[in-house]
């Protein structure tokens, strides 16, 4: 206990000392290649974050143990599997959690970084090993994280990890989340559905035969419900149709084989929480954006990736590097696609929420719908232009022809109020721009590769002969 | 020319002949052990199959040519592969098709004749080897039906076999088609969704790229709509909510493994119909029943399958089987589950109208419900028992614990006028009991194994050990 406890006070000061020095160590790498009054700005916003700093230290000084993140809810010791857990929000909850008191363990197959290896791609931050980061984080935060390496779809390395941690809670982030990936031919298709469901019903068996009181929290899509010309509810919908009532699973439309892939798993999941009375929680997540997380940036060893290529960015992401490096924001289409957002401080809060609140056993599979913000491509766009000129940016937006099917003007209203009402507070995406994005962007943009950010895979030509060179951005 | 269609006539002379001989074979069959009451009602049934059939006769002499089923529309020689073709639906698809002047491919792994060989199954009308039945519907029809033995999930099989023969329409009934045999255990889950899901994104892939004006008729299952408490629509329904109106997808609820495949499928295939401009039908068909039709009864080489085993079979070929051996109806729980129904040769005429009319490309997939009439269990029940006093079977029903989770109470009420629209004339199950039901089960009633009418999988207890040994019945 004592050596733990040394080891832990430890592990807060180098946590601190690694804090305290970030902001300048990254004013340095930006120096030499920042306008004046770029780098008046940035002084500007590196006061704003001090000040939070100073804020976030004070209350954790008042908490016990002083590690990152102590200042909120104890897990009390919950054990919680983070399948994909070395993935951008996996790792990122996987921190949040343990230095909230969870007993985490992270099961990947690290097949992530290895679709980067396949296409080409890197993350703009330069991420460590799964191991390293591991190991980083006990020397930070005095916390022990388990790492299983492999395969949630090979049923025998499953069970025996899934039995031998005996977890609470799983938080399954462990599939191919890109939905261009999968649009890449019918091999990437076919792996995309192939990893993703057969993978979600293996933990499903998991939970049902070695214990069915561990409550399932599944990440899904906002993308599975499409666009629909009504209101989008979170999960149900209720309908009356010819003088009757009933409350139906909200339909779905997914725009892609990787959507449709999470359309599968709820439909699945939705069945075993009836079948089997599993407690399950479906997270139809918005797109994320981010790099700032307290844990991620207690060390550089446990910064988290940041994506910004054809395949794995989203526009959002696209755009701040666009800006940072002075190349036009590509919008596809007439970028009046619209969908929901949220700071992936706001997705590690998401997730502890959804695990401190199980449904009952016997319950009908909880939806939420988990996003803050709506924007436009378009409206995207314009918040990059405006906070991109505080920082002395010059940027400009063109159209490319869209490489996806989809409505580019079309109505859109997602409820999200189920996570805000159990305690979400929201980071919105204005204030978060400068601090979360932009920032990383201009301090790694020697790192960015302006070819990996154009389109590499168009829906329409998605086809049976082999494309994994030409989505190769890199070429 | 002039050989074949000297082949073909000698094969309507053989097909003639065989069929004029049938009844008394099959009566002969049944004799032994038929009681005086019995042989009276199926003499009178007999006569009027006999009725029918001279209207048959007299209907295709004025036809050209006049092979089994002449009398009907005229396929023209388009080109059809039927995915599953050996299978019950399939085969007896494949046999109406291709008496109608279709140009009929059957490409088939298969594996539901393995799945018979694993679990110790076996259908109660001894059927023909693949290749037997497709050599001697030659001989009895002249006609060609094109044999290809491999899996649509083997993709170097399927893309070859598809450029080779080029359809114009592929009708895919090749997916494991048992909710219990899905239920065994994980394993068959995963086979199940795998197989069912991969397959058909195959099949979808293959006509986007080899020929986007290929229609694809699928197979899906009314068990995709659940029990919802509203009218069931076929495959949209208009949902107005908040003020404002969109048609969307009916929501799915399916109750087993094997129905959220098709669900899965059904949702690709939207997908892949917005996405790639596919023509795609979408049949949610019900429940079938019987195994006559007019060229599977040609010869008895031709005969279709008839399941009643605990995996297989259906509840009301379970019903009919019990009734002939004498075994009491069970009933799985308090029997309200009500479902839709039609008869084999109504699902061949049902495949027929969708190829007839296809979508145009760059509509919206079709969906039509395939079936005719609605029942539940208690309805199906009763109508056996009738049917069996009026052959002088003597029936009881019996309820037994329900292997399955399901709303054993429930509304349905379940739209399927548009097929009807289209031209289909409707079997009803009160007239096709003795003809296409009882009929078989008496005459083959020697076959009958007790041992594999039992429920062998229960939805509860689907797990995560190997279960094949429990759920082959025949132990």
């Amino acid at each position: 206990m004592l050596a733990s406890a040394s080891a832990s006070a430890q592990a807060v000061r180098v946590a601190e000392g690694r804090r305290a020095s970030l902001a300048p160590g990254a004013a340095a790498l930006r120096a030499p290649r920042a306008a004046a009054a770029q780098q008046q700005q940035h002084a500007a916003a590196a006061s704003r974050r001090s000040a939070a700093r100073r804020v976030s230290a004070e209350a954790a000084a008042t908490e016990s143990p002083p590690v990152p993140g102590a200042a909120h809810t104890n897990g009390g010791g919950t054990r919680v599997m983070i399948i994909g857990g070395d993935g951008y929000c996996g790792w990122a909850t996987a921190l949040h959690l343990s230095a909230r008191g969870y007993n985490v363990q992270i099961v990947d197959n690290l097949v992530r970084r290895n679709y980067d290896l396949q296409l080409g791609l890197d993350t703009l931050t330069p991420i460590a090993s799964a191991h390293d980061r591991v190991r980083k984080w006990g020397e930070v935060s005095g916390k022990h994280i388990d790492l299983q390496v492999g395969d949630i779809c090979d049923w025998e390395f499953l069970s025996q990890t899934f039995q031998a941690f005996k977890p609470d809670a799983v938080v399954h982030f462990g599939e191919q989340r890109s939905a261009p990936y999968s649009m890449i031919d019918r091999q990437h298709a076919v792996y995309t559905q192939s990893n993703n469901v057969l993978g979600t019903i293996n933990v499903l068996y998991a939970i049902k035969e070695f214990n069915p009181d561990c409550h399932m929290v599944k990440l899904g899509t906002m993308g599975e419900y499409g666009t629909p010309n009504i209101d989008i509810e979170e999960g149900y919908i209720t309908i009356t149709h010819n003088g009757r009532t009933d409350t139906l699973p909200y339909p779905k439309q997914a725009g892609s084989f990787y959507h449709l892939s999470k359309v599968h798993d709820s439909h699945n999941m939705h069945f075993a929480a009836r079948a089997w009375k599993i407690p399950i929680t479906d997270l139809n997540q918005g797109v994320v954006y981010g790099v700032r997380t307290e844990e991620t940036m207690a060390d550089r060893a446990l910064i988290n990736r940041y994506d910004y290529d054809g395949i794995f960015g989203t526009a959002l992401n696209r755009f701040v590097v666009q800006a940072a490096v002075g190349h036009p924001l590509t919008v596809y289409g007439k970028g009046g696609q619209t969908r929901g957002f949220l700071d992936i401080r706001d997705t590690v809060r998401c997730i502890q929420i959804a695990i401190d609140n199980p449904p009952a056993r016997g319950e009908q599979m909880r939806v939420f719908n988990q996003f803050t913000e709506q924007f436009s491509v378009n409206d995207l766009a314009r918040i990059v232009t405006e906070e991109g000129k505080k920082l002395g940016l010059d940027v400009e937006t063109i159209s490319i022809p869209n490489p996806r099917v989809e409505a580019e003007e079309h109505y859109y209203n997602a409820k999200c109020s189920k996570l805000q009402e159990l305690g979400l507070v929201p980071h919105l995406l204005q204030g978060s721009m400068i601090d979360s994005l932009l920032e990383f962007a201009l301090e790694y943009k020697e790192r960015v590769r302006p070819e990996l950010i154009k389109p590499a895979v168009d829906w329409k030509k998605s086809g049976t002969a082999v494309a994994t060179m030409s989505a190769a951005v890199a070429k």
